[in-house]
């Protein structure tokens, strides 16, 4: 996504030091597309350009910058300026990017950052990845219960600057449980000689700390949020999302998904920006395990081979019975994950599924088994040799559905991840089921 | 995700006309909240239970409800009352709910709404479903340029409670043309004296009114925007969409994509909600494409049937040769489509994808061929004769990395979605090739 228009410009001001042009390359547009033109910049020329930026617009730049940009300036330029500016940087920014930066460059950044800065750096980087601790940021406003609230407006002037979104304000007590809620319109549009507790919202929706990321972008889909606060198990406010952070958080989600649908293990970055050999490593390692599921099937037909030598054309059908199986495994299997994973459905509707995907079964392998019955004619020698494929398209498409339904409940009862565990089981063994069930109807229908 | 604890109380209420402990369950809790303990009632009783809440909080609760709630209410409660409360609903929600009303109620419904409101109703159904039209609000706060900052509180003042937010403040010229953006708490924080005009951004990012809705969450999670405005071809300024719009769009294109790699077509309701019928159907067709391509298998197979009986072992890894390429042809489409989706790569870099491609073919490939190779060797006659396995399936990989890849970026370079085409494709493909190389391997090193 390069936007190669403004280099050459870009470098120039730079070369001659053109304090003026940068500046007003700076300032000229919305932050996002000024970092959009310096795409094409090494981070080291980026920081450069930013320099001639004020203190609150750099850290908006900075922010639309790519991420090997903001790691390169992390690394490369002088430690003091770079801790310093990490002082500005939204809390939970600088936890994400830190996270990137080699450890030893971390080492050397850390004992120059200011002590109180440095302590919510060390805080929020104690929670685990993909947990509501790790996105969420310590930058909102607090307020107290009987503030007045045509104080509020001078209260939140002092700390307007750093807060990451002053349209939800939170109100907490001395020890900072959390009270209530009050929306900056109700505080401005909010009758005067009226307190922030009467005006206050009770009732709120919040997360733990600990909770799934996942669980958080939920909620705030559900409930339409700005923000949601996230709090301890003693209900004390720790921070919160904003809704900018749950559509990255969604993002990452879906890409994850399908990943996993795919059988690719996730990956952190971008396709061009993964290397070689962990995105080799990232499919290998799925590719091998559908590989040894699919070795079980040379076993099962291994087993056959005195039916096969005798009933040679069945060989023609391996593929299709194969294939049709797995897919209607596969279908059953994305629907089921995708239905969970939107709480369409619950694990208690377990026999409303069955009772679906077992009707489904029989409308579509019949369907398909009428199709296979004339496909098979031309080659089968009588009506009932025939009569093998449909009667085994029936079974191994109820079979794929019925599995490919229930593995992801089982996983997902299991406490295990539907969407990385379901298709490549249902692929395996769809697969050598589908062997074994045709060549037992086959035995059973025109063996000796 | 029936929550069921209240409903026999709340039933009680209703059956003796308890009107005060109706207000209060209304008002107690979160709009959202109060709706998830009225999910157990019918339409009719859940409409019962909202007269009792004045008309801004019923709105909100009645945003809650089901879809199934919201439909049997405007469907069956009298028609002059839902069409004065059409008027106070949020004007992208009411186009959502009438288009999933039968259509004869709707037209009955329609002349008993006041003009403004059916005008604008009229207006915005108009836009095809998907674009940027279809899921915008017009209800936006719209101010002058010259207008002084200490005034504008009053002016929203006037419109406040119709407005969908009112922290993003759009400003036109006497023709509605889009001119710039104040938001509220520049507006709140802002020097006195100044004008709007002063203290607006200018450089703004909006989108087309036709533009698709996929391209308008792109914008918002790019930008981090609380809202996009909506412009015409004249940057006439039409509607706004809110953050909460965009995260449901993002769910809805999630599902979609999910269920586009597993093969279904796109579901409009949840799992449980879709006739049988309807679902049978979008899997149906898919199936029975994938069906027909796998009947080329067959045919293929057929073509080759002197080999297959003159070297009878080679049946036995049919399924492992086919289901390995369709495996790495899947993961690699998965990668390409996702990255596609996420913006990470350009028509322009399909040569850097098909170079990594031919790279992690030959890795997969070759590391699955020797665990290949040593499979085939106790039932292959000579070391040549097992050598067929590890061949094959170094060229099965790279044809579906190669042809995984590619499709999607061909589809999407032909301006079809590269999600819905992708993988039944390179499965059918794949699969096909699978026979023919295996074959023609086998041929080459063992045939006569």
């Amino acid at each position: 996504m390069t936007n190669t228009l403004y280099l050459p410009e870009l470098r120039e001001m730079l070369a001659e030091n053109d304090v003026a042009s940068l500046r007003e390359f700076c300032t000229a547009l919305h932050p996002a597309r000024t970092a959009e033109f310096m795409e094409g910049l090494t981070g080291r020329e980026a920081w450069a350009v930013l320099r001639h930026a004020e203190m609150p617009l750099r850290v908006e730049i900075f922010g639309f910058l790519t991420d090997e940009q903001q790691v390169e300036i992390f690394e490369q330029e002088d430690r003091a300026e770079i801790a310093q500016f990490i002082g500005e940087l939204p809390p939970d920014d600088r936890v994400d990017l830190l996270g990137e930066v080699e450890p030893w460059i971390v080492d050397e950044i850390m004992p120059l950052i200011a002590t109180e800065e440095r302590r919510d750096i060390q805080r929020l980087r104690q929670y685990p990845e993909g947990t509501a601790g790790a996105i969420m940021t310590t930058a909102f406003a607090r307020l107290s219960e009987d503030l007045p609230v045509d104080q509020v407006k001078s209260v939140l002037r002092e700390q307007a600057e750093d807060l990451e979104t002053i349209y939800y304000l939170y109100v907490v007590d001395n020890e900072d449980h959390l009270r209530g809620l009050i929306s900056f319109r109700e505080v401005v549009m909010g009758a005067p000689g009226t307190t922030v507790g009467d005006l206050m919202e009770r009732d709120l929706v919040s997360v733990n700390v600990l909770d799934d990321q996942e669980a958080v972008a939920d909620k705030v889909a559900r409930y339409d949020l700005l923000a949601i606060p996230v709090v301890d198990e003693e209900h004390r406010m720790l921070g919160i999302i904003t809704h900018d952070d749950v559509i990255d958080v969604m993002r990452e989600e879906a890409t994850e998904d399908a990943h996993m649908i795919g059988a690719v293990a996730p990956l952190r970055e971008g396709y061009l920006e993964t290397p070689l050999v962990t995105l080799t490593w990232k499919r290998g390692i799925w590719l091998a395990i559908l590989f040894f599921g699919a070795l079980l099937t040379a076993i099962a037909l291994g087993r056959y081979e005195s039916v096969i030598q005798q009933i040679a054309w069945l060989v023609l059908f391996i593929p299709l019975v194969i294939s049709t199986g797995g897919n209607s495994g596969n279908q059953s299997a994305t629907l089921i994950i995708t239905a969970l994973s939107r709480g369409d459905i619950r694990l208690t509707d377990w026999w409303r599924v069955v009772g679906r995907e077992l009707a489904m079964g029989f409308l579509l392998g019949g369907s398909l088994g009428i199709v296979g019955f004339f496909c098979a004619l031309p080659v089968a020698p009588t009506f009932l040799a025939a009569g093998v494929i449909p009667v085994t398209l029936v079974l191994v498409v109820l079979v794929g559905t019925l599995l490919g339904a229930l593995l992801p409940l089982l996983f997902s009862r299991l406490g295990l991840d539907p969407a990385m565990m379901s298709n490549p089981f249902v692929a395996g063994l769809v697969d050598v089921l589908g062997i074994i069930i045709y060549m037992h109807v086959a035995l059973a229908m025109i063996g000796q």
